[in-house]
């Protein structure tokens, strides 16, 4: 293992020192618990937005706090679910008096811990709401979704979410306008390298010098595919039959694409597997009216990419194209 | 080796075609090499900022075409310059009336090539100035600057010369800016593990499991020190002595810093790092007015990361605020 870190048990604190070292009109560390990212400044009287989940894959989730995204979000150990305690610190803090909507991935942890922490804080009289994401279509069939894993699309759903709650609509309708996008995102990755969790020192996984694996989650869940590598072109066509599918796409209806690197992956590679993409989603007649390309969501240094695809209507394409101050979110 | 690509004699052209179709609004491919990416709508009236340099190292060089920075920029073959075709078209292109600048790498062929397209430039009756970029303190000592390579020092030069020209400075001032930006910038790199040009398909150089090599260029040229990986305090502390006795730093001066991934390196562990560097300045009373952190200049898939210090003053540091519009410049 070579990595730039101390202490493999302070590899959390010190990247969250970092991050609010770096970037101190965005990011405070917060919570009795140190294991808050919150805005500096937090506006009341509009919904608040939260999430969290375990560490290792910046941006995701931590990193998304900022105007126009998340206003909080507990954080775990690397690939592990924070306990409650950050979870309802971050609640808590996201409240400004019309409530707040938890944003969970499906994970065992993150919702058990999500769960509890929303029961307390109604004791509180906070008004809470969450929104499940299970966008990854890899994960379990179409009529299972209640098993699939949240992956990138966690983003989409995360500024949706921020952004519907900047622009001041009320604690139900961000949580419809957040729960339609998480209905209309599907996504599927593919591994080419492990990464090594810190405290572990080795590869989660193995896998050859020639091997990708399709369908593989971001703490190394084994996938649906492993085989030779392919010519970015076939892998796009592979990946996106995955998707379009399930998501009923059609000629003329208008998604956004995100290109998301898993940490490792040059950004160079990521523009071919964009433009592969967009070639078969045009010959589709699909249209990508706002495409992302770069590391949305990752598994430190895992080596290989996700495609996501959230199916727009004009008012998700408006909240996705609004405004968000965050260093991983820009033009 | 193992990468998201087709023909890796298709790879340059591929990617500033996944670039354009991702951001149409910021990027265009053009010239009769196709190798020029500019601006798709260029404002007469202001000087032209033009960049150039081998490819492999985005967002470095052409990821930074956009308002606020590049107008235009030659693109290379991986790890090879530019011929002076691209860049003459480049500077036609970013040619409103009032003059040039070109921003050059210490690089043998740029500097030729580009020395070659301001004479024709020239010939065609449009100013042009020239800044070379020489921050790798590694890669010569201070008494031989013009031996200094280029590296992710190159960026702030882009961001200050960008920026001047969007205020409405003229030619003498933006070139005199960015010269400013160039001479008080200084970065030395880290690698920890070697990237693969795509037509070779090799590694390009080896380094061991538990080895690090300080100095390193962003080609793999040779560092100045190799040996075992050292915590990333002790390491941003060797790092920085590189730098601040170069720069002259001393108490109450404010900088700018920057650390920067080489391409694989996870984003949790620049932050680290920088929290590390951070650390380092303030007890040394050095004041960190702005912060970067991501994957500025890059290697591909090279491990490690640089840390670029610029000394400011308030105009440099006005302008390295000022808004750009870019997907790799974001706040």
């Amino acid at each position: 293992m070579k990595k730039l870190m101390n202490e493999p048990v302070n590899y959390v604190d010190e990247v969250l020192d970092g991050m609010q070292l770096a970037h101190p009109r965005i990011f405070k560390v917060d919570g009795a618990t140190g294991r808050v990212l919150r805005k500096p400044v937090l506006e009341p009287g509009r919904v608040g937005v939260v999430s969290g989940g375990g560490f290792g894959h910046l941006p995701m989730f931590a990193g998304y706090v900022g105007d126009g995204l998340l206003d909080a979000c507990a954080v775990g150990d690397v690939f592990a679910s924070p306990d409650m305690n950050p979870m309802l610190e971050a609640i808590r803090l996201a409240d400004g008096g019309k409530g707040v909507l938890c944003i969970v991935g499906n994970y065992g942890g993150d919702k058990m811990n999500f769960a509890m922490a929303c029961e307390f804080a109604e004791m509180e009289d906070i008004a809470v709401r969450q929104v499940l994401v299970t966008d990854d279509v890899a994960s379990a069939p179409a009529d299972q979704m209640n098993k699939r894993r949240g992956v990138a699309g966690m983003v989409y759903v995360m500024k949706i979410a921020g952004a519907a709650a900047a622009a001041g609509h009320d604690l139900a309708e961000v949580t419809s306008l957040a729960q339609r996008a998480a209905d209309n995102c599907r996504s599927v990755g593919v591994a080419l390298a492990s990464c090594i969790v810190p405290q572990s020192g080795r590869p989660t996984f193995e896998i050859a010098d020639d091997e990708i694996e399709i369908g593989m989650g971001i703490h190394g869940e084994p996938g649906v595919w492993r085989g030779k590598a392919k010519p970015a072109d076939a892998l796009a066509e592979e990946l996106l039959t995955h998707l379009t599918g399930d998501l009923s796409l059609a000629s003329g209806d208008r998604v956004s694409l995100l290109v998301n690197g898993l940490g490792a992956t040059p950004v160079e590679e990521l523009y071919i597997l964009h433009r592969a993409a967009r070639k078969i989603l045009s010959e589709q007649g699909i249209d990508v009216a706002i495409a992302r390309v770069g590391n949305y969501a990752t598994s430190m240094e895992m080596a290989g990419a996700s495609i996501t695809l959230m199916k727009l209507d004009q008012q998700l394409e408006t909240l996705l194209a609004a405004p968000a101050t965050n260093p991983f979110w820009s033009v």
